[in-house]
């Protein structure tokens, strides 16, 4: 029999409180699970149906709360908690509720204030380190619910810097050794072993994040949300903004193989302005979010690089045997991000790095700490029937799948 | 006999040019560049004579114009041709002037046509690689300057995060093999190979740089001028700003060995403020300037010690030969930017890298340039006359030294 606890596990970031928890199909668990995604308290969360996961036994289902509401989050679990206790089967609460992620320790006495206020009573949290609750949940989902349908990749045509359809990943370039990067409020990059039980070490990192993004578009531009804020830089040019190569040297600066539309300097192109840039009219907003984008995340591309050559070079088997890096985390978005990302890292590497990404992206460290917790869960029961299972895209409407 | 324009080499980067002269005590070169000084068309410069150095004939001088005002060092070059052929003794104008960076090539135009309505005539610009520049003139100084006098370094106390008096950079270090990172608008990381006439070669940069310091703080701050900018991050403070390990975890990350006090992710705190951090009053230009800083010059100091990782693991020699990491270009400035690279730098290689700076780090492509330009002038006249020699601190009062 699992507890109700046991079958939730949170990744709290400084941004970003990250929700991966299981549903099964029969049963008080499952019925207790379907009355508290309908209850108000839950509504707070920003639902992920897209991203639900068909096991053999139920639906593994992700959603988010902001770390500024942890009191909403733990409000909303401490109901969970009554639902269970309430439900006409009586069913188990547990004492134990698995989290990770460094809001997990910031906000232990909110989540432990209101579940003290509520049937479960005293509740204690187990963290899972954060990397390895992220490198635990990418396994997992590798390995149990298939590459090919978690994973995608493009090519980049390099004529017109356009990047193709999404391609599957294959499941041998998956168990390959990776570099894993987590683009949260700052960033971590991790070298994943191949295999399945291979191990994670955090390499380096980077303190210009996703939160820097969006700090800095908070300061520059009147977006409200960080979403609204990456919608705009989508439609914007970093070239009003950036120094390009080609501001500085009329061209390309050939001798080293730099290419005139590369930027030479962030924001350069405001250094030398003769105009005050922060006279209305004079900039769009919707350029300094792209600029600011592009900043973060060529940055982040750049620093990936460095660390796979460093990996690459300590491993020493003659043949370089990485090249993929996954990059994922809480604020990391289809679409322009995935742009910037692919054609920064195949300019950096030289083509010689593929950027990957997981569905999943923002969930991985929840996943993890939800399969990791070894006490009761049954792992059974969170494998797809197929090791190549796909997206159930259950509708989150309070009915199950 | 020396070409009054062999005497002269410029440094032309995205946001300032520089200028590297040479000006002999005696004969019609001396008294032309001493006249030149003293001319309205050079009062644009920014005169820097704290740095000239004494030779065995003469005073190598430094000054900058903005590269914005290309035009008026344009016309300052015009007339110091001009001011030659009126010399009673006619000196010989030279018909090539040696130029470095990427200006050069973008306002090539300007500086011809200047020289086109001048006695000069018509001037070709011979280019220097700005790369290759900038080690000669590091190179050059190292050997014929003295490295005691010229670099300097210094040691942190760990537990204050204070710095040190500045030391003398010793002679045999200055001979190892040692990571050149250039400042300017964009970041250029090069390996220079040890010995007095090894290679330098770009191994990687950043788009992160100078510019886009001074780009954000026009945009975020109400400062008028880079220096301004930077006399204010002085003053000011990151942690209202930048949101830091323990304001995600409310301590350290112990699991990777991340203290509290590092950042995590720069302009984080402003992401999840509560309140407009647009209103006024709500941060400080200090403190934004500060975090502005910190964010650029933490990035370079991380990817100079990737570099340094990459050169490190390339040469195979066992024990590491690396061990300085110099910085320079013309948007460094010594006080709160040395201290954030040497705390940087030490974080981010765990203490085994060394920031060492040079007195003339802006200046040192200009210098490259100048001595690097075989055609006429002797180098014999550009050497100090003792190897441990001193900057001769000649006032630029437009007599000499």
């Amino acid at each position: 029999m699992h507890t109700v606890l046991d079958a939730v596990a949170v990744d709290m970031g400084g941004s970003l409180s990250k929700l991966a928890f299981f549903e099964p199909d029969s049963g008080w668990l499952g019925e207790t699970i379907r009355a508290w995604r309908r209850h108000p308290s839950y509504a707070f969360a920003v639902k992920e149906p897209s991203l639900s996961l068909r096991t053999k036994s139920g639906v593994l289902r992700f959603s988010r709360f902001e770390t500024a509401d942890a009191e909403a989050l733990a409000t909303s679990l401490a109901l969970l908690a009554d639902l269970a206790a309430e439900h006409p089967d009586a069913g188990e609460i547990g004492d134990r509720l698995a989290v990770t992620g460094g809001g997990a320790f910031k906000h232990r006495h909110t989540l432990e204030a209101a579940f003290a206020s509520s049937a479960a009573g005293s509740v204690s949290l187990e963290p899972s380190d954060e990397m390895a609750a992220l490198a635990a949940g990418f396994r997992f989902l590798m390995a149990n619910h298939g590459p090919a349908a978690q994973s995608y990749w493009y090519t980049v045509d390099k004529d017109s810097m356009t990047l193709s359809a999404r391609k599957p990943l294959d499941a041998a370039s998956a168990s390959l050794d990776a570099v894993l990067v987590n683009i949260g409020s700052g960033v971590s990059v991790l070298h994943l072993d191949g295999g399945p039980t291979g191990v994670a070490r955090r390499i380096s990192g980077s303190s210009i994040g996703g939160a820097t993004f969006w700090g800095l578009c908070r300061l520059l531009t009147k977006y409200a949300t960080f979403d609204e804020a990456i919608a705009g830089a989508s439609a914007g040019s970093r070239d009003t903004v950036a120094m390009l190569v080609s501001d500085i040297y009329g061209s390309g600066y050939n001798a080293v193989g730099l290419d005139g539309s590369i930027v030479a300097s962030d924001f350069g192109k405001i250094s030398t302005m003769a105009h005050n840039p922060r006279e209305p009219g004079v900039l769009r907003d919707a350029d300094l979010a792209r600029a600011t984008l592009v900043l973060v995340l060529n940055n982040i591309a750049q620093i990936s690089t460095l660390v796979a050559d460093k990996i690459a070079s300590s491993q020493d088997r003659g043949e370089p045997q990485l090249a993929n890096v996954f990059f994922m985390g809480g604020m990391l978005r289809p679409g322009v991000m995935e742009d910037i990302l692919v054609t920064g890292l195949d300019f950096w590497s030289g083509g010689s790095l593929r950027a990957a990404f997981s569905h999943h992206q923002n969930y991985l460290g929840a996943l993890g700490a939800l399969v990791g917790n070894k006490r009761s869960l049954e792992p059974s029961s969170l494998v797809a029937t197929h090791v190549d299972g796909t997206l159930v895209t259950a509708p989150d409407d309070g009915v199950g799948p």
